[in-house]
């Protein structure tokens, strides 16, 4: 029988940490110390430690991603899936909220009408509340390329998400739906290749939050 | 630019899972054809190959699995992500439910007086509310390997659950709690190693209702 390893709950997330860096380390990999809150906890979410060599970021991402924390930005997920993995006590601690549209019933209306998506529909109906209600928001997409494709119609129409956090999983329009948005020029948190998801999603949310 | 690929949305996963076998074929890997909803399906949610080959299943589990939630087997996650990425409303056809205890304020309260995680006092309320109201559970582990060594514990005490969906992700006792649970002989799907996820937990379900 395989034995366990006596580990306090409240110090296995540390204790976790704590291998990824030291076998890491053993690989001869460090962790870039300004990323490093953002691709342990992905790393830690999947175990999968090919993250460190996909996951790409804008110029100052992580600064900014705070700042607009700290404005009171609100969080989109693509997901139920994500919004449940998000830490939601702690974004309203900044007076944030997060959202997904993706079950509304006006949204599954307009894609059928629109021949699209429910995520793509799901992506208007979020910028036009946000925008009536004056909120700035950052994007967390885990699952659908197309909402990645409708935010990019979106910002060369001249709409400016405050973050993207372009990180669906997949086989079909995945890898360019990650590129395209990553030539916008908005900023950006992304995982090239085919990987991603609803939990890489979060986990990306909740180490932004656990690091302000 | 990279260009788009012109696929309906409904065709989405249908064509991810043809080339998912073909780049499975081509590798000179096959997927046995019994399980080969639940291993495609998983492979759809992470993009990775791997889980071909660490997935392990009980002896004729998924007629098991099946034939629990056609006797009105409800579902327990050790997370809300878990939960919210299951098809309640393709569960609720056969009579089941999904339930996540690990937001209770009982449980929070339990585990804090026994020293133990959340998780494994969640496991406790679960197989207490069944018994109680005389329904067949199956558990569907993504996160927890603590909720795992709870489960081992009840099970050397008697108790029998319908299956184990045993795939916790993580650093710390995760891969001891995956096989203890596969030497206890309850039905099982299991992924050997440290790869696993809410998202996998509730791919596998859904792998097995859509099969029905």
């Amino acid at each position: 029988m395989m034995e366990l390893e006596h580990v306090l709950p409240a110090d296995i997330e540390k204790t976790s940490f704590r291998i990824i860096e030291k076998e890491l380390h053993e690989m001869g990999r460090e962790i870039p110390e300004d990323k490093k809150h953002v691709i342990l906890r992905v790393i830690h979410t999947t175990a999968d430690f090919e993250y460190l060599d996909t996951m790409a970021f804008s110029e100052e991402v992580l600064q900014k991603a705070s700042d607009a924390i700290r404005r009171g930005a609100h969080i989109v997920t693509d997901t139920t899936m994500a919004m449940s993995g998000i830490n939601k006590r702690k974004l309203a601690s900044f007076g944030g909220q997060v959202h997904c549209y993706i079950a509304d019933p006006d949204v599954a209306g307009q894609a059928k009408t629109a021949g699209t998506t429910r995520s793509a529909a799901a992506v208007d109906k979020a910028i036009r509340e946000a925008e009536e209600a004056g909120v700035p928001l950052v994007f967390a997409v885990g699952n659908a390329p197309t909402a990645l494709i409708a935010l990019e119609e979106k910002i060369h129409q001249g709409y400016r998400p405050e973050l993207v956090i372009a990180v669906p999983v997949g086989f079909v329009n995945v890898v360019p739906a990650k590129e395209r948005i990553m030539a916008t020029g908005v900023p950006y948190i992304c995982n090239r290749g085919r990987k991603g998801g609803s939990n890489v999603a979060a986990a990306i949310c909740n180490a932004i939050l656990y690091n302000m």
